[in-house]
Formats: C-alpha cells, sequence, structure tokens
C-alpha cells in the first residue's frame, strides 16, 4: 500500500483536499486498498479550511513514506506563497514524493519552489493572473483540466482536483479503475485533461 | 447567518458530507455568508469516514439553531439503519430542523425515521435494492439526481449532494447563486434533478 500524505494548512479549500482523497480512497488493487491516507501540517493538531471543518493532522517531520503528495489551494495560498518556511519546507516534501498533486491555487505553491519552473502546469481559472504572476518561469496552461510534467500533477480549480486524481489513479491503474471509481462516486468524470471547462 | 449542521459517524463518506458542505459555505447574502457550518456527532470528538480524515465533532445535544441539517450516507449506514437510538436522535433532529439535506445512502438513514413515508426520495443507485427494501414505504424515484419532497432533499451517490446542495441553494437564494458558486468550484454542476446519470 502507498502512502497518500495530504498537506493541510489553516485557510485550505476543504474539496481540494477531500474530492481527490475520496477518489484515491477508492482505488483497489485485487480487495485491497492502493492507498493509506494521513493528514499532516506544519505543526501537527487540528486545521480548518474553507467549511470549517477542521481535521486532525500529524506534523509533517512524521512522514515516513513518501509515495505520493497531495496539496491543496485555499484563500491562505496568497499569504503562503511568501512564506519562506512554508515553500522551503514544501519544495523539501516535493523532492522526496515520489509524486505531487497539486490543486487550485496549491500549484501556485507548489511552483513557488521552483520544481515546475519550465514545464507545463495550470491552476484556478479564477486566480488565474495571480497564479501565474506569482510564478512566471512555470509554463502555465490556460487551456487544461489538469497537467501532468513527469511527477508532478497540477490542476484547475476545486473540482478538477477529482478529474485529476482521476487522471492519476488512470495513469497508475489503468482507466477502467479510473471509471470504475467514477461509477462508485457518481462522479461524471471530465476525462479529457486539454479541455478547459471554465 | 443560518446554521448548517452536520451530522457525522464513524464510517461516513468524507465527500457526502464536505462536498455539500464546500456548495453551502460558498452561498453569500451581499457580502455576509449565508451559512454557519458546525460538525457534530452523538459522542462529539474525532469522527472518522472514507478517507481517513479524523473530523472535530460537538455533542447532538449541543446543537443550538436547528436551520439545515445535512446528513452523510457510507458504509456505516447499513449498520446505523438498525441502530435505534441512532435513528430515534435523527428523527428528532429532522423534525426540528427547518430543512434536511440526506446525501447517498444517508437518505436511507432518514428514511429509517419514518419521515419520508409516502413521500419522494432518492439514494445511491449502487445501493439501490438495499436503500429501497430498507425502507419500502418511501415513494423511491430511481430515475433523479436528487429529490425535494417539501423541507426534506435527499440526494444519489456521493457527488449527487454537490448537485443537490446547489439545487437547495438555487431553491434558497436563487439559481444565478447557485451557478456562481458552481462557477467558483468550476464544477460542472448536473443541474436537472430528474436526470438520473447513473
Amino acid at each position: 500500500m502507498k502512502a497518500l500524505n495530504v498537506l493541510l494548512f489553516d485557510g485550505f479549500t476543504t474539496m481540494d483536499a477531500l474530492g481527490p482523497a475520496e477518489a484515491l480512497s477508492r482505488a483497489l488493487d485485487g480487495e485491497l486498498k492502493c492507498y493509506e491516507i494521513e493528514y499532516f501540517s506544519a505543526t501537527g493538531g487540528l486545521v480548518g479550511g474553507s467549511t470549517s471543518a477542521k481535521i486532525w493532522t500529524r506534523k509533517l517531520s512524521e512522514i515516513a513514506k513518501f509515495d505520493v503528495l497531495l496539496v491543496p489551494g485555499g484563500f491562505a495560498a496568497r499569504e503562503l506563497a511568501h512564506d519562506g518556511e512554508f515553500i522551503a519546507a514544501l519544495g523539501e516534501l516535493s523532492r522526496r514524493h515520489e509524486y505531487v498533486i497539486a490543486v487550485c491555487t496549491g500549484s501556485v505553491l507548489l511552483a513557488k519552489t521552483g520544481l515546475l519552473d519550465g514545464v507545463e502546469a495550470t491552476s484556478n481559472k479564477l486566480s488565474w493572473q495571480w497564479a501565474t504572476s506569482e510564478a512566471p518561469s512555470v509554463r502555465w496552461v490556460r487551456a487544461a483540466r489538469w497537467c501532468v510534467s513527469g511527477k508532478f500533477y497540477t490542476s484547475s480549480g476545486v473540482s478538477a482536483g477529482i478529474d485529476a486524481a482521476l487522471g492519476f489513479i488512470a495513469d497508475m491503474h489503468g482507466r477502467d479503475e479510473a471509471q470504475r471509481i467514477a461509477v462508485t462516486m457518481e462522479y461524471v468524470w471530465n476525462s479529457d485533461k486539454n479541455a478547459d471547462l471554465f
């Protein structure tokens, strides 16, 4: 079983994190779950987001397996993009993980680490000007539901994270598995990553 | 500001609760949020669900404002449907709230209170036979993304909860507001409640 480590911070968008987590939680290898999901934050403890749901987290320093990192966005991203300590920690984590999925303005946080310089990425369309101006060395793709650049998956806003997670599952476990999961979620998968919907 | 009270229990489906909560958290009256969202469970404390996210809850007895109740489903619903104490508490809460939104197999829990007897409701299509057999007095509607029967909103599986929440917002605050929220979530709203997608 691979580790899916979800990085939370106060002011994250709940669905950026938990929509993709819901999809990934359903990935199966035979009867076994593919991903063991844990939640982490800089200081550990309860972390609150857009829906006022407070989620229990462990400290980042307690991450033991570096398989897949999930990074949500949120209104706090505008401040965190300029928080050197946070960006340095995210950069180290992102280098160590085998894959990174960054949703919505989470892709801007990932971009601030420099790891997306010169490669394709996308982000929230409502924050597009801010997102792209924060990291001008990224090859930002507007007409994308999500982008894949090597180990980095970046998605458009909020719900697009579910589409990207299903895309990740399709790449890792096959398209049939992604489609099966979409059906269990009664979710209409926007499965063309190059189709910009917003 | 109205209270949106989310009823959680161990083994709930994370997105059943937090997808609709994400949509409702964005409803605005001018610049003010329409809903103050709080999370409750029978015993209070941390409650875990499908994504392994543990969410902090207060005790049901601490609910002070009875505006909107949100009831998710989940694998635990099969057991809870036969938990007399839980169903009695849900019945009392549902009677006291002005509106109830029940998602996925959450609608079966609501049905077990008897409050849906003789009225239209829907539920998860993958658990359809179980759902309908648990509460045969409900007028179950298979060809529905969600149903509205007076103050009771019931939805199909998981993602359909977001559609129902947007439908609720359309009914309460106008269709433009629902559409605006869908755009901020970059979500393709399945806005026809009578269109069964699964």
